[in-house]
C-alpha cells in the first residue's frame, strides 16, 4: 500500500476518533490526549498526522459531512423515497447518534467563536446543498414549484431534523428511532401536500409547469417568463 | 428592603449573568471569574451567593425556564394566538438570543455528564409541560383530538421550535426573526389541519366529542367510556 494512502487513512482514523470524544466528552473535555487514547495513538504520534487540536476537529467536521453525504445520496435502500433517505441524518443507531451528538456538541461552540462560526456557515450551506439536492432527486414534482415554496419547504425540512437531532441527543430514551421516523414522515407529507397544493393555487394563476411532462416543461421553457 | 429579597434578587441577577456567559463564551469557558466579573462581583462575593459554578449554573437554567414560562403563560399581547405565544420561545430579539444560546450550549453537554443528562431530562418535561398548558389554552379544539393526535402535535411542535432554536443560534444572519415566525406559523397550520382532519375522521368511526360545544362535552363526559 502506498504511503500517502496510509497517512490518508490514518488522518481519518484519528478524525473518526475525535467525533467519538467530542460526542462522548464535549468539546472542550475532546483533549488531544483522549483523542489520541482513543485513535490508539501517542500524542506525538498524533502530531505526525496533526499540528492542533482545531486541524483534528476541523477533520472531524469534514468527515462527518462527507459520510452523511454519501449516505444521502447512496443510500443502501433499493427504491429509496425521500423519508428513508432524510432517515439517514438522524440519530437511529449508534454510529449516527455519535454523529449527532457531535453536530449538538459543536452547535454549543457556535455562539463562542468567530472561527466556529465562519466554520458553522461552511457545514450550514453544505447540508442546505445536500437537503436541496434529496429533494430534487426524490421529490421530483418539486422542479415545478414556486421558488419560495421550495424554499420554505427545504427550511422546514432542515428546521425539523435539527429538532430532532437536538431532541434525540438530549432525551434519547424519549426518542426510540421509530418515534424519530414517524415525526418526520409526517412532517414530510405536510409538507409535500401544502407545497403542491400551493403550487396548483399557483398554477390556476398563472399556468404552472408540470414536473410529470417533460414535454409541456420542454415548449414552456422557449416562452418568455412572466 | 428586607435582607431575604435582597439576597434572593442578588442570587438572580448572578444567574442571569452566568446565562449570558454561557451563551457568549460557552459552557466551559463560563468561569466563575467570568460570571463574577459580568455581575459586578468578585469570586469572593459570589461564594455567599452559590457554593460553586454547578450551582450557579443550575440557578440560571431553573431562571431562564421561569423567565420562558412567565412570557408563555403571561403575554403582553392582549389577544395572543399560539403562534404569538410559542415565538416567546424563539430567539428573535437580543434577550431571547441570549437565553436561546445558553439552551444550546447547553445542549451541547448533554451527552457527557450524567447528573446534567438528569437536569435536562427534567428541563425537557418541563418544557413538554409548559407547550401542552400552551396548546390546551390556545386550541381549545385539542381537548377533543384523540390523546395520540395530541401527542404527535405536542411533539412536533417541540421539535419545530428546538429546531429554529438550533438553527438561529448557529446561523443567525440566515434566520431573521420574520423568518423564523413565519416557519413557525406554516408549521402550526399544517399540524392544526391536519389534527383536525384526523379528529373528524376518527370521528367518523366513534362520535367524537366536540371542543365547540361545551354542552355535548359535559353530557358526553357522564357517559361510560369506550
Amino acid at each position: 500500500m502506498p504511503k500517502a494512502v496510509d497517512h490518508a487513512e490514518r488522518r481519518e482514523q484519528i478524525a473518526h476518533a475525535a467525533c467519538t470524544v467530542v460526542a462522548q466528552h464535549g468539546f472542550s473535555q475532546a483533549t488531544v490526549v483522549r483523542i489520541a487514547r482513543a485513535a490508539g495513538y501517542t500524542t506525538g504520534m498524533l502530531a505526525h498526522y496533526y499540528a492542533s487540536k482545531r486541524e483534528i476537529i476541523l477533520a472531524a467536521l469534514r468527515l462527518t459531512l462527507l459520510r452523511i453525504e454519501q449516505r444521502l445520496t447512496q443510500p443502501s435502500d433499493a427504491k429509496p423515497d425521500l423519508l428513508a433517505v432524510l432517515s439517514e441524518a438522524l440519530p437511529l443507531d449508534e454510529s449516527r447518534f455519535t454523529e449527532c451528538a457531535f453536530w449538538t456538541a459543536f452547535w454549543g461552540q457556535v455562539s463562542t467563536d468567530e472561527e466556529v462560526r465562519r466554520l458553522n456557515a461552511w457545514v450550514h450551506q453544505e447540508y442546505a446543498r445536500l437537503y436541496r439536492r434529496c429533494m430534487a432527486r426524490h421529490w421530483p414534482q418539486s422542479a415545478a414549484w414556486p421558488a419560495p415554496i421550495r424554499a420554505h419547504v427545504l427550511r422546514s425540512i432542515t428546521t425539523f431534523i435539527n429538532g430532532l437531532t437536538a431532541s434525540a441527543v438530549t432525551s434519547r430514551a424519549d426518542w426510540p428511532p421509530d418515534r424519530q421516523v414517524a415525526q418526520l414522515r409526517m412532517h414530510l407529507q405536510l409538507l409535500l401536500q401544502w407545497a403542491e397544493t400551493e403550487a396548483q393555487r399557483h398554477g390556476l394563476r398563472a399556468p404552472a409547469v408540470r414536473a410529470a411532462d417533460p414535454a409541456v416543461r420542454r415548449s414552456r421553457a422557449t416562452q418568455p417568463r412572466r
